[in-house]
């Protein structure tokens, strides 16, 4: 059920499809790309070369990328790039170019419209992906929707690289290839899940010991623009894109008070103005609300530190990823304990954010088939199948909301929602 | 009321008072300890030399130092060496040397007995030490106490730099010097609070940013033998002490499911031989059970993560800091909670440990006298007052515990117990 590939594998010699491409948002305001590309031999050109689609005179313009390698026990990387494109202009496509000695492939992609609280738009959200058959339908799922995503938002756990021997490294190359063909085209805003950690002190190799530092394959292969929201770790971030406020938090990393993400997330709720960006949505790995007894409770002790301020800044939904299955909370919240008062209990909260778990892009450990019975009061619905969600924002006050399904090679919408935004209506 | 010790300030210009020598424990079984002081002007002489007290032929033994430097905004650290003198005699007096170009100091430090699990021993406890009058007085206390502590449990927060202008890391220093007068002597077990984060990503000077890592004084100033005990940070760590098993925790680095730390804690638990090591003592900063406004439940988050597993596996006494108070729990436990049963109060349990608060060193913050009324069931005593506790375990089955609080410029025993160990005795 979870083979690989082959015909993905089978490019893997193949410096034309050693690229790698993949491109995320570059800057805080939306405008400006992080491209990111491998060069597997050589390490020039350095070079992104970029233009505007359908201006009379062709001004081609160029920025460098900056390169780093990096070890992993057995595994060398090839020379990983990342360039920033600045200042780009709103809705608009451009061309861009990502040269080697031997071929040069040109992509495109299309900036989003200029940022407005009323003006649309549509992301799509996987997580959990791997690249397993499943991995590659729920791809093709999501870039075949009538509902046509312009983003992805990732929860996190990217190429299970960490599940192979020694934590195989040629994993990460083969996943850059597979999800090319979406994300070489619209940015895909990262997150790290548990999957990414690729923690192994005890894989020595010649006397030295190279994998003491957590997240070092992704943190290499993955740059997202942390520094532009004032953050001090690749692992948490925030951007504004269009009408949303998006903020990433790690699951895997501190929260607790005084720790450097708390404090920043600390900072960072306030800041938000919903008359520029109406819709907060937070993506973290591990689920607060899950009813799975797979990673059961798993969030809690994130959702214990985190929670109060989601419902006081009125957040309007939070995906997870880590449960290989589907749900979605109701709106509720779980912030009146205080140890003796015995208020433990979730309740309706019309000021909580709806809770997505949306671990079900393919992964390859299988699916989560195991809820908790009978279903509790927190979950509205729930279901163990691949897919992924479409989340169609169409102003401030409105957004359709459906989780496709992967069933019989088609795509399905199981379940569907209109979401109302937190801070200008309150509807269900 | 906090002023500084100008005594000790006066001397910051003498080379000779600028050794800032500490010891701590350098291995996992004892045998082993790091001799850490600081050259502020030559690098060299890089060693310790060191031998046993009334050998009849003196055998002078050296062992080379680690040198680490750091800066941080426009501070410059001196040259901060690291020696790790290693096979060690239990039971032994053992004279060393500190050497710098104008001037040797020689002190000394017996080491522990030979392990056994009722070969008896004692620790002082202290934390949020700080370098204020306050803290003197309860540095003074623990020295002349009349049970004499053989070796000092600190739970966090050393100097305050980070409560002054840019981090002032001279105050570092100062710390250093002021607590020489015990930690020269006899080996103070280290752990990191929320004053050693000293994170600031706005501190920019010469235009680079040098403050974006954690921790940073801590780390290069106090060194831990946390690879001993398979541990990848300095910040989490075990070590064996005659007959107690000290772990050491982090709140501000990551407890989550899968991060380094929970996998590494929950491998050390299961390891223990409580045959051999009776006591088991965690050290950590946030407090779990707190009935002081001044920080109340943020230590929430990580004893939802944690706690059943103190209770599994019969964790002794669990000593934090952070409050600026002393408080002491009854045996509790609060770990049936499954999001929808509302069991969610502490309840009695003989499994459990006892809680401490000992974050009453001296700071420079001031004492956190704001205590919840009425005082919660899980809270045994509470008093806002500077002290310190003296541990003393006389066996595999009992341990006399005492609290001495300053007082009108005396020790003053306010609070006593016998505690009983999890493991071989159910007692109070």
């Amino acid at each position: 059920m979870f083979f690989y590939l082959s015909a993905l594998q089978a490019c893997s010699s193949s410096v034309f499809s050693d690229r790698k491409v993949h491109i995320t948002q570059g800057d805080h305001e939306c405008r400006s790309v992080i491209i990111s590309w491998v060069t597997p031999v050589e390490k020039y050109p350095n070079v992104v070369t970029y233009w505007e689609a359908g201006t009379k005179h062709l001004h081609k313009l160029q920025t460098h990328s900056e390169i780093t390698t990096y070890r992993y026990y057995n595994y060398a990387s090839g020379y990983i790039h990342h360039a920033t494109i600045k200042d780009l202009t709103f809705d608009t496509k451009y061309f861009y170019e990502v040269a080697s000695n031997e071929v040069t492939r040109q992509f495109s992609f299309t900036t989003p419209p200029k940022p407005g609280p009323d003006v649309p738009y549509t992301f799509g959200v996987i997580g959990d992906l791997g690249q397993t058959a499943d991995s590659n339908q729920t791809l093709e799922h999501y870039m075949s929707n009538p509902i046509k995503g312009q983003a992805v938002l990732f929860a996190s756990d990217l190429s299970y690289a960490d599940d192979h021997p020694n934590h195989d490294n040629t994993k990460w190359d083969t996943f850059g290839r597979f999800i090319e063909k979406s994300v070489v085209y619209q940015p895909w805003i990262w997150s790290a899940g548990n999957h990414e950690i690729d923690l192994a002190p005890n894989l020595v190799r010649h006397q030295i010991n190279i994998n003491r530092d957590p997240f070092k394959p992704y943190l290499h292969r993955y740059y997202v623009p942390y520094k532009a929201s004032q953050s001090t770790s690749r692992l948490w971030y925030s951007i504004k894109r269009v009408l949303t406020y998006i903020i990433v938090i790690s699951s895997y990393l501190a929260y607790g008070k005084y720790s450097p993400q708390y404090k920043w997330l600390e900072q960072e709720l306030p800041k938000i103005n919903r008359y520029e960006t109406p819709w907060v949505i937070v993506i973290l790995h591990a689920p607060w609300y899950n009813s799975n007894h797979y990673h059961y409770m798993e969030g809690e002790s994130m959702r214990v530190q985190f929670e109060p301020w989601f419902v006081q800044y009125k957040v309007d939904i939070v995906f997870a990823g880590h449960v290989h299955s589907y749900e979605r909370s109701e709106r509720i919240s779980n912030i009146k304990y205080n140890i003796t008062n015995g208020l433990s209990l979730p309740v309706r909260d019309i000021n909580a954010p709806v809770y997505i778990t949306i671990g079900d892009g393919g992964n390859m450990e299988g699916i989560a088939n195991n809820f908790i019975y009978p279903q509790p009061n927190y979950s509205a619905y729930r279901k163990a199948s691949f897919g992924h969600v479409i989340l169609d924002i169409k102003n401030r006050t409105h957004a359709y909301y459906c989780w496709q399904r992967n069933q019989d090679n088609e795509p399905f919408v199981a379940d569907s929602a209109w979401f109302f935004n937190r801070f200008f209506s309150y509807g269900g």
